[in-house]
């Protein structure tokens, strides 16, 4: 079983450290220590594992150290920054954890970006050594590029002349989309196994800027005095804030037994047999309409972060730990008004520092769940509480099933949290999503300012089916049965293109254009095969192609 | 070996007939007019052959017919207007066979939305029977669709439930993204097996209305009216023209032998051992600066429209007949000025409806090259002639070469339709798109009015290398001998991400989202292996599935 949580204290390949308004991630990869068997970690590559922690540590810079304003990332080897992903890991791990872990590996890297984007943090890449393959996709996520140059030291991607696969996790998108290089330049770029060094680098837009080694550490130093003196210094009610100091991240209380796995307020209730599982989300035990300095005080038991938290760690574990589950059937528990007395509050005090990075997590897990391969099905039944925040779950599902039984108390709502809060990937709500051809609706739905029963809620077009109380189960049965006896495969690609209409970003070209050719290539003989380039990397035999181009 | 040449004599599957402004495309396939073995093509369904045809007549359409107002496409099968991709056509294709195939019908699709956006036919899908599969997906790409409401007739996408695969050509991009249905019921519709009938169809948007059999063929009758009063009864000068008749498209006349493929403009020297080609594009032979009435009379003679024919039944030829060619080199001989001159023409005459069509069949026929899934390398040497619309061969080659000797004349010049006639699928020009990051450059280089030397060319960013004349010869062969000793489908999948950075259309989404994950699919056990479901599809063998979801 894999575990997505760790903190500093456990680090293995990572050394985080503090100095005012700058953090540093220094990466110093300790090869024996591995998340499987048979391969070693090697010149600062990396396997899950490695990313696991590199995740965390800028989810406890944002809600740890909201002071720092500048995060320079490193590495503590001599002349060499990172080799990318492990290729001996790649060779060795099945079709699937390949794709499970360029998707963790993508979602780390546009977390970093998400960062910089919407918390103003300045990601510096100080590549005082080889940065090739996920290694420079590593530096390319980051803000600002600068290499040594040493005579030696390179950025490249060789994943195309040396393995036959892709710079899958986001490289080639980045190298055309973030950092605009000409795209012939790219071509050669991406197929020269040995990469270019300082000054082409720089002439062909691949890095910002070039230092020998003796002035290296200095002009590093003086660009992060930069950034941290110019973002700190100018006084607002939010650097203050900030600088009071952030919030301990603790660790999540899990127990697991065969068929449950419980958190404190999202559970697992698996099905295996049936191939489904029934993830239930409880709402807050108690209206929540309360002040951002007792948000603060609460830290990581106010119910939005704790329970997005948990949340999170449930997809990522159905993810990688339970792969024969293709179906996750989303229910909730609790009171609709104290799920809304949240983002009441939530929307109040979106300027205070630690509710932007908690709204802005509660993003990130909606948008890990859109990106999670596997079937989404909202059941609303009396006593759940799809209401704002939680009613982005049922937006986000595949289909949503609401119990009509007028006997009973059936109802989700809207908030204000539904209308911008949590974008997409594609940058749309999932509102503006689900009412592309009527976007009145969205408007609509959110006018009206009370709850929606069963019936109001299906001629809202915000549920897709509302049987009444003597088909309910039968319905909700036979849509189980139907969903997992279909092809695993054909479900995984026609949500990933039905969950994404609209406008296309640099994100969902990664997560769509990107990740979808890789995850072709990572099945074709030539990479995989007894004599595909990644099945013999490093070996004394020398890959054969089949040259046919498909 | 394909052939993707034919003309209406020659159909087998479709009738096409004309009355005033409406042109009738019905589908009537001839189930043992196989392109293969091993299938009859029953209820309508298709192979490549059926839609070379479909492809042909939408041509003639726009060239021979430009009196064409709406063109309507129906069956002459009672109860069924079309089942679709044949499935055990499918099932006994090759991987790449596969890819190649939809690739082609979807280009054809997109054609029929081209002919629709710039040269404002109409294009209805009158469905007097079932659309499934492959069948609603053309109609999808029609302007509006009209059902007929018998009791029995649907429209359905059934490749998810019944044959583990997705409904690949453009439909689930098309489903959410032209008609914008909401996603959870494109997710329904899309996992059920049978489909929708008229009413429900209608309230889901997913056609644009539904008669009863007694009343269907009045109703479109009187809708195909309504669109041929409208639109050709304006009387402007346009109309005038286009009534006054189309030129012919006259078969093209191809010499071939066993290295060499030749037809008047564009000539292949296969150097097979060597995993390229060698494609040469002729320029005009005199001066053509010519009126629109001269190149009326000039018709399929005129050298854009014969060049581009070529030129695109060459790429054709090369996609599904010559799968171990891994490197088009693209070469051009002529006169700068020449090409210059059909530029000028073309620009000065646009309204025209022939020099329209023209231009956006180069367009056409240039977004096909960028969407062929093989490496392109320009190389411009002494006697060439890249100007133009020529010099878009350059912008969307992968990388161009360009000799630099002082002592020869080497050039290259832009055109005013590079500015704008020629915009990728991602709706882009390709100087905007080489010069994401430096916008201003276009300007720059087309503000030049003039030819640029090597030199030039290299420091205005227009070419990627500008060797010497001692280093040439050992440049341009090692990088061939580079470029095809690489994994072929590594480079699919790299030139997939590098040649359309920038924004995304409907159309990248198909060929890039859509297409990716159709082609991994393709490849997986659950569809193709021994017990995947179109292997078994129509056998009394089940299918039987791997569920890991990936």
């Amino acid at each position: 079983m894999i575990n997505f949580q760790t903190s500093p204290d456990q680090y293995k390949h990572w050394e985080l450290s503090f100095d005012g308004a700058v953090a540093r991630l220094a990466m110093d990869v300790q090869e024996d220590e591995t998340l499987a068997d048979g391969y070693k970690l090697k010149l600062n590559s990396y396997d899950l594992g490695v990313d696991i922690e590199l995740a965390d540590a800028i989810q406890r810079i944002r809600f740890e150290h909201p002071e720092v304003r500048a995060v320079v990332i490193t590495s503590l080897k001599p002349r060499i920054f990172c080799a990318g992903a492990n290729i001996y890991m790649l060779g060795t791990s099945s079709h699937a954890f390949k794709v499970n872990f360029c998707k963790f590996t993508n979602e780390t890297r546009c977390g970093i970006e998400d960062d910089s984007r919407a918390s103003g943090r300045r990601y510096i890449a100080a590549l005082n050594g080889t940065a090739s393959g996920g290694g420079y996709e590593l530096a390319i996520a980051c803000d600002e590029i600068y290499l040594v140059d040493d005579g030696n030291s390179a950025v490249s991607l060789p994943e195309v002349p040396l393995l036959g696969v892709l710079p899958g996790t986001g490289g080639l998108t980045r190298l055309v989309d973030k950092r605009k290089v000409r795209r012939d330049r790219a071509d050669v770029f991406s197929t020269l196994a040995e990469g270019l060094k300082g000054k082409r680098a720089k002439e062909w837009g691949l890095i910002d800027d070039t230092f020998p080694t003796s002035k290296f550490q200095e002009a590093m130093d003086e660009r992060l005095a930069q950034i941290g003196n110019v973002r700190s210094d100018n006084g607002t009610q939010d650097n203050i804030l900030r600088n009071n100091g952030g919030i301990q991240l603790n660790p999540l209380k899990i127990e697991s037994s065969e068929d449950t796995r419980n958190s404190k307020y999202v559970s697992l209730k698996f099905h295996r047999d049936k191939r489904y599982v029934d993830l239930s989300v409880r709402g807050p035990e108690s209206d929540l309409s309360i002040s951002a300095d007792e948000i603060q005080k609460l830290g990581d038991d106010y119910w939005p972060l704790r329970a997005y938290r948990e949340l999170d760690d449930a997809l990522l574990y159905l993810r990688v730990n339970e792969p024969e589950i293709g179906l996750v059937c989303i229910r909730t528990e609790g009171s609709i008004e104290n799920v809304l007395s949240v983002d009441k509050t939530l929307a109040a005090n979106r300027d205070h520092w630690l509710v932007r990075e908690i709204v802005l997590h509660m993003a990130r897990v909606l948008r890990r769940l859109d990106l999670t391969a596997k079937s989404f099905f909202s059941i609303i039944e009396p006593g759940s509480c799809f209401a704002g925040n939680l009613f982005e779950l049922v937006l986000a599902s595949d289909r949503s099933y609401m119990l009509n039984n007028p006997d009973e108390t059936v109802e989700i709502a809207l908030s204000d949290l539904n209308t911008g809060a949590f974008p997409m990937s594609n940058g749309l709500t999932r509102l503006q999503s689900r009412f592309l051809a009527e976007p009145k609706k969205a408007y609509e739905a959110f006018a009206r300012e009370r709850p929606f029963n069963a019936e109001e809620a299906e001629a809202a077009g915000l549920v897709t089916f509302a049987p009444d109380d003597l088909d309910w189960d039968d319905e909700i049965r036979l849509a189980i049965e139907e969903r997992t006896s279909l092809s695993p495969d054909a479900l995984t690609g026609m949500e990933a293109s039905l969950r994404f209409a609209g406008p296309e970003t640099m994100d969902t070209k990664i997560y769509g254009r990107l990740t979808a050719w890789q995850n072709w290539i990572f099945q074709r003989p030539n990479a995989v095969g007894e004599h595909g380039a990644l099945t013999n990397y490093g070996k004394p035999t020398q890959a054969r192609f089949d040259y046919k181009r498909t």
